[in-house]
This record gives C-alpha cells, structure tokens and sequence, in this order.
C-alpha cells in the first residue's frame, strides 16, 4: 500500500492492491474528496507508478465517504485567485483525465454516492463505471458561474450532445439509471452489491490476457479519434501483431482443444 | 417586438421578448411554417440581432398552426430550378443551421406538431428541444426523391448512425418518445404543459451567469469537434479564464457563504 | 445466381437476386459462417459486382445455418501463423468494411442467431441490421487472447464508448434487445417475423429513387467524418444535385399533385 499524506498527516489517497486489482480510493471526505491541486498531483503519480507496475492487472477508482467526487476545491481555487493557478489546476486535470485512457490497464469508477462537476468528469473518462443506485450526477459548475469546460469533453464523448448540454446548462443531477440509459455508466446495483459488481467485472478483466488488453485499450482509444479507413488500418495492424503473441496463440489453442488458456503476458 | 413581413403584408417570423427570452415564432402556418429563402433569410437577421442583444439570455423557436416547420418549400423550388438557386438556398439553410451553434445564448426548440426535412433538422441543431408527445419528426425527404442531406448532418450527431440512416432511406415518422430515447429531444411532455416545460428550462437558464454560458457554448461545440488532447486543452484554459471572470468569484463566495449569487455578466 | 465455390465444391458464398434485391448469404454452416481469407475475397469480389450492378437497389447480408457469423476462421489463423498472413487477412477484412459504407446501395443485416468477433463487427458496418429476438452479439476475441481491434471499430460507431468498451474486455453477449436499445441493430423480432420484417424494409426502399439513395449515402458516411461546417457544405451542395435530378423533379411533382411518383433513377 502506498499513500499521499495530506498536510494534516493523513494520506489523501489510499491505494491498495489486491489478486492484481489496484484499489485507490480519494480520502478526503470532509471536502467530498475534491480534487485540489495537490490531490491532482497526487493522482498523477499514482497513476504513473500502477502504469509501470506489471502486477495490476485492472484499476479501481473510489471515493472515501458519502460522497465520490465533488470536484474542485472551490475554496482553494478562490484563495489562489490568479490565472496561473487556475491554468495550472485545470492544466492538470486535463492531463489526468486524459492519462486514464492511456493506461494500460482498464480502469473502472466504482461510484457510490454523489458525482458532481470534476467528480462527475472523473466517471467518464474511466473505461468503465459501476454505479450504486443511489449516486447521482451533475455538472454543476454553472451553478456557481463557472461553466463546467473540462467535465463537458468527457460528457459528450459518453453520452448525446443535447442530453450532456442540458446538464451542463441547467446544473441538475440525473440518477443512476438515467446515466445507464444515457452510457455514462455501464451498471447500476443496489450499494450493497457494489463492491460485488466491481468484483464481477475486475474478476472477468483479470481472466484475460494482459497483453492483449493493453494493446487492444491503447488501440481503442486512438481509433475513435480517426476517420474510418485510417482506422480501420491501424486496427488492422494491431490485430496483426496481437495475433503474434504467445497469448493469442495459446488462447487459439485452448479454444480448439476445449482447455483453459494460460496467458505468459506476451 | 421585431417581424419580418410577409409578401402579403403579415409577419412570416415573430419575434416576441419577455424576461430575457426572445420568443421567435415561424409564422407560415398554412405552409406549414416551409423555410422558404425569405424564411430562411428573415431567421438569419432575426438570429443576428438576437447575438447582439444582452438583454436576450435564451432563445425559444416555435411554430404557428398545426406544424412545428415541414421543411423547405417544395413550390418555390419546383418554381426556381436552377442549380444556382437550389445552392443559394441550401447554403443558407446551412449557415442559418450552424448559427444556431454560433449563438452565444442557449436556443430552445420548442416542438408541438410535426418537423420533417430541414425541420426535423432545425430540431436538431438546437442546443435543446422539448417536445409535445404528439409531436413526430421524420427526414421525408426521400419519399419525393430528395435524400435529406443537410438534415443528415444535424440527425447523425444526435442520435446512432444506424438510427438516423433508417429514418433517412424510409422517410418513416418516430414519435416524440422515440426522439426523446434516442437524444433528439431532451423532454417530452402532455401539450398543454408544453410551454410550462419550456419555462422551466428557460427560468433554469436564465438564473445562470450569462458570460458563464457564453464561454461555455462556445467551448462545448468547438471541443465536439477536436482530438480528445486538444478539447482538454482548449476547455481548460476556458476554466481558467471563466474562473477570473466577476461572476464566478461572486458564485462561489455565495456557494461557500450560502446565499444567492448575483451575476454582473462579467 | 452467381456462387463461389468452397473447396469441397459447393458455394461459401451465395447470392440470389429477387424484386432488386440481392440477398448475399455466408454459407459456411459447419464452420459457423467464419469469414476466411477466402470467405473475404469472395465477400470482396461479390460486392463489388453488385456495386455494378444497377439492378440490385438493396442488399440484405445472412447467414446460414445456426450462427450468423461467428468471426474469422481460428483454425485457418493458426495453421498460417505468419505475420504476413495476418496483415493480408485483417486489411482483406478492413477493406470489405469499408466498403459496404461505399455501396451505392443500402445493406441490411439479417441477424438470425449469434454474430460475434468479426460477426459482430459485419452488423456495425452494415447500414441497417434487423435481427431475431434470439440473437446475441458479442466481440469475443479477448477470451482468447486476441483484442477484437477491427471489430472495435465499427462498434464504437454505433454505441457508446464505455458500452463498446466492456463488451470488447469481458468478450460477453449481449442480447437483441439491448443491441436495438445501444443502436447496433434498428429492429428486432421474432425469428419467424425475421424475413417478414427485412421484407418490409426492403420493399419501403425499393420504393425509393435509386439516385437519391446513392447520392444520400455517399453523402452520408462523408459528412461523419468532417466538422460541422465542411459537413453543411458538402451536403447543402449534394442537395443542390439531388434537386436537380429528374427523379427529385418528378418526386415533388408527384407530392403536390397528390399523385405516386415514377423514378428514372437519373
């Protein structure tokens, strides 16, 4: 288990890993586990260390407390009221949300309460999402005057511009089933079961081959950027290759032969 | 009040302003409000001067009689066939189509009847659209052999490809509910409640920061069309600029301090 | 009729042409319909003699036997494990990809039982897909190693992200309903009401004029792939053409005099 502290000594972020999952839970719960500078900073370089770290097979992203996520730190963003602050904070925001479709491993939001403006970015920038069905959502940010910019770019690559412009506009919350139908999260399960649901998608992900996963998320997110031919190509050559690895030919080869796979992770 | 004449003397576009919202109106009814080049000219006027009034927070677009709009008018272009004319017409639909983008205010359609071809298209190309449920959207065009080309455009980044190409090669009708599932509209209500949903929308906006839903407009269709790197980075340096406006200061101290913000629209 | 003939001497592929339509079956029963090198080359050859063709005005893709297709040949893969083999085999799928989105006629999917892995990747391709309440979708390869990269392409185009994103990690089936509901199939219904209801978008566009179609097609799947504004010009100027055609004359001739329009198709 590794851990940021936080200024008063206690860590900010916990991280635990388990039959290859990486647990890391946002621990501040007083403040709704916003996302101050030095929270971003500290995601940053966990993400980092679980990129390089072979032995975590799939991620988990959590929130201490009632809430998941409630974005900013609006008290620390108007005590350092300078544009290079605020450039700097959402400069790495950015940065984040966007390292987590370039980890290798699947990375899920396992969202249990609330997830609002950044929080509610967070949601839809994992690969997947896990919801209780009490969480609800919002980007909220207009409420307070700040249109919510950097949570819009993950929205409306989740669900229909119209559908994300209301919520951006109006600030309201829709709950957990509306953000199923709408493809902000992939299931909704009563919060008891939460940790089982988690439990059947990191179990199903840790079945597979890790080298395939890796390439195939890298791969995936680079595609939807193209147009169809150019990504038609590059999908093509990643099949190609992927098909050369020791996994796809043993995963082949217990398939024919009826038997289990296992994959070397190469 | 503003209207743009009629060949016969009454106003073919109404335009009528009440607490911050400009209602504009489609006035052919017995064409079933057809955006004839006059139409089409008259909105793009309208909608100019709209852009630079501030006292306009959001725009509301409704039709007069029985039809939301029934697309182009078929007549005058059997009427006027040449190429140049069927160029000059389309373009301007298409320019009128991505003003509504362009808009610094948030435009709402208002949909109580039916909206085929180019009206199904202004549907569309809305930011937001609440609809009656006895209203029916439909891209016919095709059925008098004139695919709906322009309207595709505005069809296909609403709803799934599949979804919009079905209608388009069938010309079929979907209910209101249907559009509503699948993210042509954001609400569909009774018709006698149709403008109370309207004004709820509209009062939820215009309690909002205009300079924070100007920013935040423009950013959100720009980001739609950009790398997901490059929409972070364009969206965080719009947070950090809508940060250091007046208005988000004054809402997030009225956050933190509990009472109602009052926006300066600056 | 025309047939490719599989080794053994019948056909792997066969086409039978009634009313303008040409229905295209993958006739690889015992191997569940796999898209081979070979099943891809006659796919390749058989599409673009169809292309020619200007009798056919549609074309409706099944499958026989149980499958509807249930991807590439494993066995085939394995026996020619050379990286050069792979590269000719996933740009021979690209390609036929591809180019039903380059058909001057609409393509139907007719999806009687399982599509999975390259299978599941024809449906996303193709413009349209009507498929049994028994039928089931899922992009496998992960279970055995191999990341169904080209397959991804076409699904993240016809739902969301995430959606497409946990399909294609856990490898799991989805069922007809939820594949109409995320917009990869446009209908689903009984088996026995499958051809009945292909029947009914077959004949709803044979109703059509051709040139529209062809031009709106194009169109179509051109304008996806560009920004809002080059998308409005392209298509303002292909409906500027399609106006110009006799059938787009006669169509409108036909709807104001109340009268069934009869196309040239020029």
């Amino acid at each position: 288990m590794s851990a940021v502290m936080k200024t008063e000594g206690e860590p900010m972020l916990v991280r635990r890993d388990e039959g290859g999952v990486a647990y890391v839970t946002l621990n501040r719960p007083a403040q709704f586990n916003s996302l101050s500078k030095a929270m971003l900073e500290a995601l940053l370089a966990e993400f980092d260390a679980i990129a390089r770290d072979t032995s975590v097979r799939v991620v988990v992203i959590a929130g201490e407390g009632r809430a998941f996520c409630a974005g900013h730190d609006l008290k620390e963003m108007r005590a350092n009221h300078t544009l290079a602050f605020q450039q700097e904070l959402f400069r790495l925001c950015g940065k984040f949300m966007v390292k987590l479709t370039e980890m290798p491993q699947p990375v899920i939001a396992r969202v249990h309460g609330i997830a609002t403006a950044a929080g509610c970015q967070l949601v839809s920038m994992c690969d997947l999402a896990v919801a209780a069905d009490v969480a609800r959502f919002a980007v909220s940010g207009i409420n307070v005057g700040l249109f919510c910019a950097t949570p819009s770019v993950g929205l409306a690559r989740n669900m229909g511009r119209k559908q994300a412009f209301e919520m951006l506009v109006t600030g309201d919350f829709i709950d957990a089933a509306e953000a199923q139908r709408r493809g902000l999260v992939n299931r909704v399960v009563p919060l008891e079961e939460l940790d089982a649901e988690v439990a059947r998608l990191t179990t199903a992900i840790c079945a597979k081959s890790p080298v395939a996963l890796q390439m195939g998320k890298q791969m995936f997110y680079r595609q939807l950027e193209m147009g169809l031919e150019a990504a038609y190509q590059m999908a093509a050559e990643t099949m190609a290759c992927n098909m050369m690895t020791e996994d796809a030919a043993e995963g082949i080869d217990a398939f024919i032969g009826k038997r289990k796979p296992e994959w070397k992770g190469c």
